[in-house]
């Protein structure tokens, strides 16, 4: 604490990202990254610009970065928005739209950034309950009698659980007053997108991350989709906030990545492949899996606490996360890596249930 | 406008940046980058950083680059934060230090991004006018009743007046209630750095770019170094912004070019000189030069309106600045590029104020 603080820095509880420990054998399954590789065309793009125009700002606006997500997704440019990891993108969003006199609706179980944004730039919040079987009810969000947004990820974080297009569209239908931001970091792994509303709804904007089914996690790009006025919303924000947030080797890395949908698909699928084998093998161990649509699940066991087996695979250096939070405290979430490394991480949790 | 920004989105106007303009034989004098390349060292750090570990995230603090920042300047670690351009570094400053009750005070010809930092945060602001020569009057700010925070340039921008370090310690005995911020970003060519004050101010807080001196504008590195509660306070918005804000790129070339002090020494000199020469020449033709310890150069004529010779040069393909603001408008900012692009510029001014 210190006298020179601001009010607002003084009451923040800042966000814990998950642990980058430098451990030689070392089993990374506690961040969510993608087990393989960038595209290989991401790289050799990186590659390229690595030489004396260094010296030269960058882009401002990432024009041929925005041009390449707006072609994927058959949007217009003006329609596009990307920032410094979609973590900056949900900061901008924060302030530049979810800044009003009303609260911010999300779902008490969801990613534990958006409160402390909410803390940030003192805009209150009100958390809605998931169901028993952690899925989002969205008349809650219909019901509610006055805020002035609403934010999730679909699928969910940490949960992994995916919502309907048909469901999401009834939320839209019922609240037309607000921006409805769907978080969709994970959507690569099996969700359906919304991006196909976005036409239909002025308040709808979507937000995804090139540090998942990308393999870029390393590189900090995220962005976001939605009507024009929003998107102008956010180029005000990013504009009075800093000018270049995205360096010439992110830019060129990025508007590859995004560009190579191919191998976008191969990935993932061999992902969401592996995922399906590791539940059948947790299941065989007596956990009991949240149904997933994302690079991770979530998972508890009904002799062992979470703490209890996030400490036990520590000690076999597979590194997963824990949440202590109400109601999820119970569970474990874990990565889909390699099927060698789920190979691993399976053969320490068949000793450490055991135990 | 939209009904969906919050109200500080709605009023603010937002910062322009200098172009960046496309035109093959472009000599760009405008943004005041270095007109070398970054050191050899920082692209072979990123050159090797190019390959499937992008999938990763990157240390969340950026230690190794704390840890050469540190070096370098004879600090600890705690008394470094590193940003994503010294822009973002300025913007935590901003709502992390600055937004109090009262005012913060700055000179009414500053870096032009100050105000709107303060607009987007909703921050009041005083600006004390420089004296007729461009300079600052430090007793303006020790006399001025009440206040929360003081940032200015050494050397200003756009002027590229030095304030000498005896002044910056008699303004610091005289508000020791606040945050001093001292933004070194062209402190390299010429002027004295305050960093040798921090032990002895608590409330001392210096910025650095690596966009200027260290040729990698591109890369988008900043840093600010102070007293340890000062950078702490700096961490918790980082924290509660963006966990990852420099990517692993970033991270390899900033650490090897902060380390590169002989290359940074070298390159400066050469600016020094460049700039020594093309005073020389602009006074021959007649311009009046406010004496810089920039990188750059702000400067008149007096048959010829900063903006005729903005738009004569452009005609010529040579890119450099022009601020309509009061004041300044009679000026023209021109960065110092190599030799050989001074005298393409020098050659166009002898034609233009011919005319």
């Amino acid at each position: 604490m210190s006298r020179f603080w601001s009010k607002a820095v003084q009451e923040l509880t800042p966000y814990q990202p998950g642990e980058q420990l430098q451990i030689p054998d070392l089993i990374k399954l506690n961040t969510n990254e993608s087990p393989y590789g960038p595209s290989p065309k991401a790289l050799a793009a990186i590659a390229q610009q690595v030489n004396d125009t260094l010296r030269l700002y960058p882009p401002p606006n990432s024009d041929a970065l925005v041009t390449a997500i707006a072609k994927v997704y058959d949007l217009a440019p003006e329609q596009v928005f990307v920032g410094n990891g979609s973590d900056e993108v949900l900061a901008h969003i924060f302030l530049g739209l979810f800044k009003h006199q009303a609260p911010i609706l999300f779902p008490d179980i969801s990613y534990s950034f958006y409160p402390v944004y909410a803390q940030l730039y003192e805009i209150d919040v009100v958390r809605i309950p998931l169901n028993a079987q952690f899925q989002i009810q969205v008349d809650d969000y219909i019901a509610h009698p006055h805020h002035a947004g609403i934010i999730f990820p679909n699928p969910n974080a940490p949960t992994g659980q995916g919502l309907p297009l048909p469901e999401i569209e009834r939320l839209l239908q019922g609240n037309r007053h607000c921006v409805v931001v769907i978080d969709e970091a994970y959507v690569d792994f099996g969700a359906e997108s919304s991006v196909g509303l976005i036409a239909k709804y002025d308040n709808l904007l979507i937000t995804h991350s090139l540090s998942k089914s990308r393999a870029l996690a390393g590189l900090r790009v995220g962005y976001a989709m939605g009507n024009p006025a929003l998107i102008e919303g956010l180029q005000r924000v990013k504009n009075s906030f800093n000018s270049y947030p995205i360096d010439r080797l992110a830019q060129a890395g990025a508007t590859a990545a995004i560009a190579d949908t191919v191998y976008l698909q191969e990935t993932s699928a061999k992902v969401i492949a592996s995922r399906t084998t590791l539940i059948k093998a947790l299941d065989a161990l007596g956990f009991q899996t949240i149904p997933s649509l994302a690079n991770f699940v979530m998972t508890s066991h009904p002799k062992h606490s979470g703490m209890a087996i996030y400490t036990a695979l520590r000690a076999h250096h597979i590194l997963i996360r824990h949440f202590a939070k109400p109601r999820i405290d119970p569970y474990v979430r874990i990565t889909v890596g390699t099927d060698q490394e789920c190979e691993r991480l399976i053969t320490a949790l068949t000793q450490i249930v055991a135990n």
